[in-house]
C-alpha cells in the first residue's frame, strides 16, 4: 500500500543540510519514505493525501523527556517565579506522587502527554524513568514508557531520594535497581550536578554511567545545567550519546564536545521555566558540536510538551538561525539517539511527517506559540 | 435555552479579583452567564456540557491586533533575528500586498486568523486598519474587520506611506479618510513614536486623535514602543482607552498613567519577536495602573495569536504573578476596550468561556507552549 502526499509547498528532507525541495510530493510505502521530489515528477500510489498548501517536514525527535510521573508542580513553579531558586530538591514531592499511584493513573498520564506531544507534531519521544527511585517503581516506569517508544532511558541516578544513604542509593542504582530496569530500558542517564545536593558528582555518575554501559545500554547524561562541573567531559570520555542541558561550559567542555561524537542536546525550556541564563548555542555551533533541541518535558524544571515552542525559543534566546533550530529539533535530535531512521525524509526512513499550518516551515519561529504543526498521519 | 456547564475544576470568575471557584458551575442563559457557584447548589436548565474536570476561565480578551493584511514578513523576522534592528519600516512591504489584494483574499485571511485566534480561547478581539493608507483601502480594511468584530479600529496613522508628504498625509488621515472609515470604526488610533522616521510625532499624535475623538470615535495609542516619547502622556492627557506597548517609560509617564483612567497595554509577544527589553510590568503595578496583555498579531513585530503565550512570556520575562497575567489578559482586555459586560464571569456578563485541558489555571503559565486553551462553545 503506497500513498502519495501532494500539495506540499514546502518540504523539508534535512537531506543534506535543510534539504528544502518546494512545490514536491513524496511516497510512502509501508510506514517508509519511497520517493521524495518535485510533484511534476511524483510517482502513481495507491492512494492520495493532499495537505493543501502546507510545509511538510520531518516529525520532530524530542530526545529528552520525562513522562512517567503522577501529581503536578504548579505551586513550586509559582514560588520559583516569585524568586525561589531551582535546585531539583522538588523532584521528591514528585517521587512521592509517582510511587503512590497505579499503574493505570500513570499510563493514562504518560499517554496524555505523548499524545499531546504528537498533536504537536513530536513523532519520536525518548521517555526517562528517575520519579520511582525504587527496584520495583523504577522498573515500572520504564514499563509502562516501553508500551509506547522504544526510547526508555533508566534514570535510577535521578536525585538521591530524601531516605536513602547516598553511598547505599548508589550501590542500589548500579546493582539491583540497574538489574531490574535494564530489560526495559535502551539507555542510562544520570543527572551529573555537584552543585546540587540531591544530584551526582562526577565520581557517581562514572559508576552509573559504567555499570550501565556493561548491561548493554547507551550512554547519555545530564550535564552542566546548574553549574560547570564534570559532566560533559565524562560524556564525552565514555563516548555518551548525548550530553543534555550544557548551560554552564567550560572552553575544556566544547573542546571536548567537538573533538568526540557526543550531542549537545539544549533544552531551552528548562530555562525559559526556571528563569535561568540559557545556554550559548553559537559558541557550540561555531567550534563544530553537533546541537540537538528537546523540551525536558517533566512536572518540576519545564513542563512544556512543545518542540516548536523550544525553537521559537532557540531562535530568540540562544541565537540559533530557524534553520539550524528546526534541523536539531529534527535531526539532531535522531543523533542524540543515534537514530538513522528518524529525523530526516531520505527514501528508507521512517516517513515520521508533521504538517506546518504554513506555506513554510519559516513560520515555525516566526508564529511563536500558535499551535501550527500536528503530526501529519499517513 | 439554558445550559448549565458541569465538571468545572476550578472556574476563575474575575469578580473580584481571580474570584476562582473550586468545584464550580456555571449557567448560561441566552448567551449570558445566569447563575455562577458551587457545583452542589448548581439549578437545573435545558441542556448539560460537562467539561470532565477541567479549568474555564473567561475567554482571552485581545485588545491589540492587526489582522487585515496580505503576504507575509518572515524573511524580514530573520534578518531581524540575525540583528537587524526593527524600526516600523517593513510596515511598508505589507501594504503594498494588502492593497493589491482582493476584499475575498483579505477576508479569508482575516477569518483564518479569527479562527484561529478563537480556537485559541480568545473570545473577544481588537482588530486594526493600517496597512490600507488609502481613503478606500483603509475604509476596505475597517469594513473587512467589522464583519467579524465591532471592536474596530481606525489606524490610517501607522505609518506614513513611502509614497506621499507628511502634512499632505496627516491632512488625509484627518479629513477624508477619517469621514470614509468613521462609520466603520469604534476607536482611533495612532502609531506615535518620534524615534521612527515612518511614524508620528506628538503634535501629529494630537492632531489624529482630536480628530477621531471630534468624529465620535474612542481613543487609543501606540505609546512609547521605541523611545520614551510623548504618546503615554497623550493618552492619558486626552482619556484614551489604552496606552499600548509602554516599553519605555519616565517616572512622568508613570506617574501619568496612575492618575488617569488610560489602561497600559502591555504586548511581550513583540518584545520577544523584535529581541527587545520587556516592559516594567512590576512598576506600573506598584503605581496602581491597570495592566492588560494582548498580542498585537501582525505579520512585522509580533506574528503570534496566542494569549496563553503572551500570558507565560508576561510571567517569565515581566514578572508578572501567574494570577495578575490571567487577569490582565481577560479583565485587563476588557478595561482596555471599556467593556463591562466581557472578561468576567458574573451574572449578567456574556457568557464567553474558554477552557484549559488541565484541572487548574496555574497550567497556563507553568506549561508554556503548550495549546491548552480552547473556546468553549456553548
Ligand atoms: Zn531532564
Ligand atoms: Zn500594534
Amino acid at each position: 500500500m503506497t500513498t502519495l502526499v501532494t500539495g506540499i509547498a514546502e518540504l523539508v528532507t534535512n537531506d543534506p543540510g535543510l534539504g528544502v525541495v518546494t512545490d514536491a510530493a513524496l511516497v510512502v510505502d509501508d510506514g517508509r519514505v519511497a520517493w521524495v521530489g518535485p510533484a511534476r515528477g511524483a510517482p502513481d500510489a495507491d492512494r492520495r493525501v493532499d495537505v493543501g498548501g502546507r510545509a511538510v517536514i520531518p516529525g520532530f525527535v524530542d530526545s529528552h523527556a520525562h513522562l512517567v510521573f503522577a501529581g503536578d508542580r504548579a505551586a513550586e513553579f509559582e514560588a520559583r517565579m516569585a524568586g525561589v531558586p531551582y535546585d531539583g530538591g522538588g523532584i521528591a514531592s514528585t517521587v512521592a506522587a509517582t510511587r503512590a499511584a497505579s499503574d493505570d493513573d500513570l499510563r493514562t498520564r504518560l499517554r496524555a502527554l505523548v499524545a499531546e506531544m504528537r498533536a504537536q507534531g513530536t513523532t519520536t519521544v525518548e521517555i526517562k524513568s528517575g520519579y520511582g527511585l525504587t527496584v520495583d517503581d523504577e522498573a515500572r516506569s520504564l514499563r509502562l514508557a516501553r508500551e509506547v517508544t522504544p526510547e526508555t532511558t533508566f534514570l535510577g541516578a535521578h536525585v538521591v531520594p530524601p531516605e536513602r544513604d547516598r553511598a547505599d542509593y548508589l550501590a542500589l542504582v548500579t546493582g539491583p535497581m540497574l538489574a531490574a530496569c535494564a530489560p526495559h530500558a535502551r539507555w542510562v542517564d544520570v543527572f551529573c550536578e555537584p552543585a546540587s545536593a540531591h544530584a551526582f558528582d562526577g565520581d557517581e555518575a562514572r559508576a552509573v554511567l559504567e555499570a550501565g554501559r556493561a548491561a548493554g545500554l547507551g550512554l547519555r547524561v545530564h550535564a552542566n545545567q546548574l553549574s560547570a562541573g564534570p559532566g560533559v567531559r565524562l560524556a564525552v570520555e565514555l563516548g555518551a550519546a548525548s550530553a543534555d542541558h550544557c548551560t554552564h561550559l567550560t572552553d575544556a567542555d566544547v573542546d571536548a564536545l567537538a573533538g568526540g561524537t557526543t550531542v549537545a542536546t539544549l533544552l531551552p525550556g528548562v530555562e525559559f521555566s526556571t528563569r535561568s541564563p540559557y545556554p550559548d548555542a553559537r559558541r557550540l555551533l561555531a567550534a563544530g558540536v553537533t546541537v540537538a533541541l528537546a523540551t525536558d518535558c517533566n512536572p518540576g524544571s519545564c513542563f512544556t510538551s512543545s518542540m516548536a515552542f523550544c525553537l521559537a525559543l532557540a531562535v530568540r534566546e540562544m541565537r540559533m538561525t530557524p534553520a539550524e533550530a528546526l534541523w536539531s529539533a529534527t535531526a539532531g535530535g535522531a543523533a542524540a539517539l543515534r537514530r538513522t531512521d528518524i529525523g530526516h525524509l531520505a527514501p528508507g526512513a521512517r516517513a515520521d511527517l508533521a504538517v506546518i499550518d504554513a506555506p513554510s516551515w519559516r513560520h515555525l519561529a516566526y508564529r511563536p506559540g500558535v499551535p501550527l504543526v500536528r503530526t501529519l498521519e499517513v
